[in-house]
């Protein structure tokens, strides 16, 4: 089998550019003892990727140059030499950006392509979902009637997290860019949606959208953009509001530091809580979150959205719309 | 009786000038029925009051143009026209800044002067040591064999702090502007101290001396100063290390909006918490900390500490001696 692979070229600052990546072709052997060779079918493209590419250690290491880039990925079995792993079997890696690969069957995790259908491993029920549901259940603890302001609502963990908080019995707001992504939220289920783009005064449009849907106020943010959203944020939310922070994707292609609000101090004055987390850290709501989840599928609250890309040379494209806004849902590439 | 009391002038920004004060002179009617008549013995000054004097409404009322100002107060009953409190008892109340007031008994808190110094009552027994305990007990949840860091080691809130961190059988770094106040840290228990003002890199000099001490990095920051203080405790601290922030007194003469630190997104990437509080929201730790602060007393682990101003004139100056760094340990004036 032949597979082709997405390499990074150089670690680097600032936006991203297509030079940064290049496509080469490998011949893979025979899977060794203990291996199966595998055809990768969904690829994921991931905000978190992005600190990765620049070199610097964070809470992962860095993508190596001239190595494929790595990323969840989903893919069918094609040849086995173990008996954990059958021909057929459906498998989620992070040996994603590449159309297949041979390794150990104990490194791959198998998972159901029945109950759910492969690609929302990489999206809804997979770490994207989790994060979604992480933020809401643990960091926030959003309790039914509350109102969440949820940014980035048209994104992967966005159109998500609206549909979990609407099944928890609470009140969203979404913010989204552009008149598609607005209407997507609502579309979704959030109460109320914003665009951010076309509002002179953000924390006044959330405000302003709260009083639309009769509620008094944002007891809960959900942070995935950082800038002015936080600085919006510290502003509009009520005394004991809390901040779940998973990502701030307005700052990762900064190439030099960007100031923080002005009004950070509002966390003092109005005692909030400001929570960073990684999904990683709480895989132990794993199997609450899937057994709330399918809970909510089944009852038709929620729906899987994505946005494809076709073939593995279009990574690094799907990568770099999701700093454009390309996507509605999760962003996937199809191998 | 005669009381000599200090009157706002007018709200303001900016740096706090003498002249935004006055004194008046006012006699004070016979205590009527039900009152009591108070000659104040201690005031407190506290950096809170800051944006009370902007005109602006925070968590509480801003002070009123042409009255007296507020604040925590110890004086003693000198005529009673009520059963609830009799001459000679002690009380605390918030109408400070002046040199005796009337009031109904029932608004006013009685004192026990014999086992701790009345003026105890407006620093470490006060809601000044209340709110060092609440930071860390409830906001940080401080752990024995973990290390703080505690800024403005030398003022109120933080000299308290830091005897009870050590109490609490953590490691201490304190930071304080100037040789003095770094003894003093030390002085009090702090493992180390760190001169702020003669720190080229705050961060660096942090971690240094966390080295020093033989520990392994900062897994907590008691805010009070913000600024480059803050931004240095983001880079700090290690994953999962927790901010409780009850005060960023380096923002509270700004006339205008200042920029937050540009390395916030440090609190996604180290998975931090950063909350706020305002120790009235915490009052049901109240009985807790008064038993667990009388043990340490009398275990002579903690010990009072004051910087005294005399003369109810000179309440204005001591407020101004906050920002300049004019005490060690708590700010008080003595009528």
């Amino acid at each position: 089998m032949k597979s082709r692979e997405v390499r990074l070229t150089q670690h680097f600052t600032g936006p991203v550019k297509p030079e940064y990546f290049e496509i080469a072709e490998v011949e893979l052997p025979e899977p060794g003892a203990g291996e199966v060779q595998v055809a990768n079918e969904w690829l994921s493209v991931d905000p978190y990727m992005r600190p990765r590419m620049a070199g610097l250690k964070t809470y992962i290491d860095p993508f190596e140059v001239g190595k494929p880039m790595e990323g969840g990925a989903v893919g069918k079995v094609v040849k086995s030499n173990s008996d954990k792993l059958a021909e057929g079997d459906y498998v989620f890696s992070m040996l994603g950006w590449r159309e297949g690969f041979n390794a150990p069957a104990e490194a791959l995790m198998k998972v159901d392509a029945e109950i759910l259908p492969p690609e929302a491993y990489l999206g809804i029920a997979g770490l994207t979902g989790l994060t979604a549901y992480v933020g809401l259940k643990r960091i926030i603890e959003l309790k039914q009637g509350e109102t969440l302001w949820m940014s980035a609502g048209a994104g992967a963990v966005g159109s998500a997290g609206i549909q979990f908080a609407k099944a928890m019995g609470a009140n969203v707001i979404a913010t989204a860019g552009g008149a598609e992504k607005v209407a997507f939220c609502k579309e979704i289920g959030a109460d109320a949606a914003v665009d951010y783009k076309a509002a002179d005064n953000l924390g006044r449009a959330v405000k302003d959208a709260a009083k639309e849907i009769g509620v008094d106020g944002i007891d809960a943010y959900f942070e995935n953009v950082g800038g002015d959203h936080l600085a919006a944020a510290l502003d509009v939310l009520k005394r004991f509001g809390r901040i779940a922070a998973c990502g701030m994707i307005a700052r990762y292609n900064d190439d030099r530091p960007v100031p923080g609000p002005s009004n950070l101090t509002n966390i003092v004055t109005k005692s909030l809580t400001m929570r960073g987390f990684i999904v990683t850290e709480h895989m132990d709501m794993q199997s609450q979150f899937i057994s709330d989840l399918s809970e909510w599928m089944m009852a038709g609250k929620v729906k899987t959205r994505e946005t494809v890309y076709d073939g593995v040379e279009k990574a690094p494209e799907a990568f770099m719309g999701l700093f454009t806004g390309a996507n509605l849902g999760k962003m996937l590439v199809k191998v």
